[in-house]
């Protein structure tokens, strides 16, 4: 479906154009969105983006994210600085300015993803999921919900739905189906906003249902993945002086493990 | 203790000396290495501390380091650079240099860690260890083990030292007690340290036992540790694609979660 119009919207929409050596310019378009603020998700498959363009590797070995200050939607600037090139790898971090005010800082060792790796040790599978069609269907709700569910196609557990209703299952975790609206195919870029793409694991606590700050999210992208939904299961074992971890996998069609993630936030407050 | 000369070994071993503005100098002294390329632990204590110095925050909420290169003993230069400083917290890069070359590049979002922070979930407990003399104490082994054990005091559970009489348990888990050498007292910079202390979780598996290059690693401070042993646990549970996650658990004598880990290496190849 490459070249149609709707097919490449995640691939436009996260599109880095050269400004100069190690400079960049992106965008984040309207309702790429959370209640105004730009997708974490989003921004980290920005920074990817620029980071692959700027070491020539196409996919984030590993890659961390700072969130610094809120973005708003509209105009942004990435700069990024090769710190060492190898062989295979290439490390390189990407800053994310926006009014000439960093936004998200980011690093990573970047690679090319192994379509087929050799599994030596896999405790964990992919999450038992219901149907898709049976799953929650993540939509856009006025005022609190993301917009960007319009373009990321998520299907909740329902077993996990339970703090849409106003009854969390007192479980900190979020397990779903998940791929780009139209069939777009998901890279090693997409994966990076894949791991950012569910409702927070807390949600399904006795916490407020609010903005989750994330300080710092890292994810690993361990194979690519085939055409199809991505498996996901998110996880929180430890909400203590005011943060919290949440820990992701993301399986692919055939059951392979695509990426890893963690990220540290900061326990939500009411509202967005 | 504080004062006497043996208290302050690792802080010493850490220490980074102001040579201008985002400039430092430090040194991995003879013994903090392993078959003569510095431990990765201090290495990333060594930024830490550069990072703390930079941002006058001591404690890193969340810290992440790419290695580049190998280091060898000897004379270091840290360079930093503050990316943001908010009212808490603080943002900032380091990069490790021997010789004019990068060898680790960190960024960090530093703060002060809470000494008894109030915890509203904790799915998951410190590991059931035997007493510390009835645990496997690492200590130098020529040719191999790193020399590093003299000052890190290092008792593993009997069950996971099987790789040591060459019969590796099949699991990929080290679980042990950890302490400084002397009773020093450990900060959020030495708990950084401890994250990468313990022998490689895939050595308990049918692979070689070698060098096993940390390409990431990433930790969270979640409380500053009370006096006395820390009790850890580290776990693999994906080996693909000569790539292996290392999950770290890190808590104290009062069973409080101190720190919380993920690296990302390559699979070990046989030597060092």
């Amino acid at each position: 479906m490459a070249g149609t119009a709707p097919a490449g919207r995640f691939a436009r929409a996260t599109t880095v154009t050269p400004a100069g050596e190690g400079r960049w310019t992106a965008a984040v378009e309207p309702g790429w969105d959370v209640a105004g603020n730009a997708h974490g998700g989003v921004l980290l498959a920005i920074a990817t983006r620029a980071l692959a363009a700027a070491t020539d590797r196409p996919d984030p070995v590993t890659i961390t994210a700072h969130y610094l200050r809120p973005v708003a939607t509209g105009p942004l600037e990435v700069a990024t600085t090769v710190i060492r090139r190898g062989r295979a790898l290439a490390t390189a971090s990407a800053t994310v300015t926006q009014e000439g005010t960093p936004r998200v800082h980011a690093v990573a060792t970047m690679g090319t993803a192994e379509a087929d790796p050799e599994v030596l040790l896999a405790e964990g599978a992919p999450p038992d999921l219901p149907p898709v069609e049976v799953c929650h269907h993540m939509v856009p709700v006025p005022g609190a919900a993301p917009s960007f569910t319009e373009k990321v196609d998520l299907r909740l557990h329902p077993d996990d739905a339970g703090f849409m209703r106003g009854e969390p299952t007192g479980r900190a975790r979020m397990r779903g189906w998940l791929r780009l609206a139209d069939g777009e195919a998901m890279d090693g870029v997409a994966l990076t906003m894949a791991t950012d793409a569910l409702p927070p694991t807390v949600f399904n606590l006795d916490l407020p249902v609010g903005w989750t700050p994330t300080v710092e999210l890292t994810a690993h992208v361990r194979a690519r993945p085939v055409e199809g939904w991505l498996r996901t299961e998110f996880r929180t074992c430890f909400v203590s002086g005011g943060r919290l971890e949440a820990d992701g996998l993301l399986w692919d069609e055939r059951g392979v493990l695509v990426a890893q993630s963690r990220q540290l936030a900061l326990v939500p407050r009411r509202g967005w």
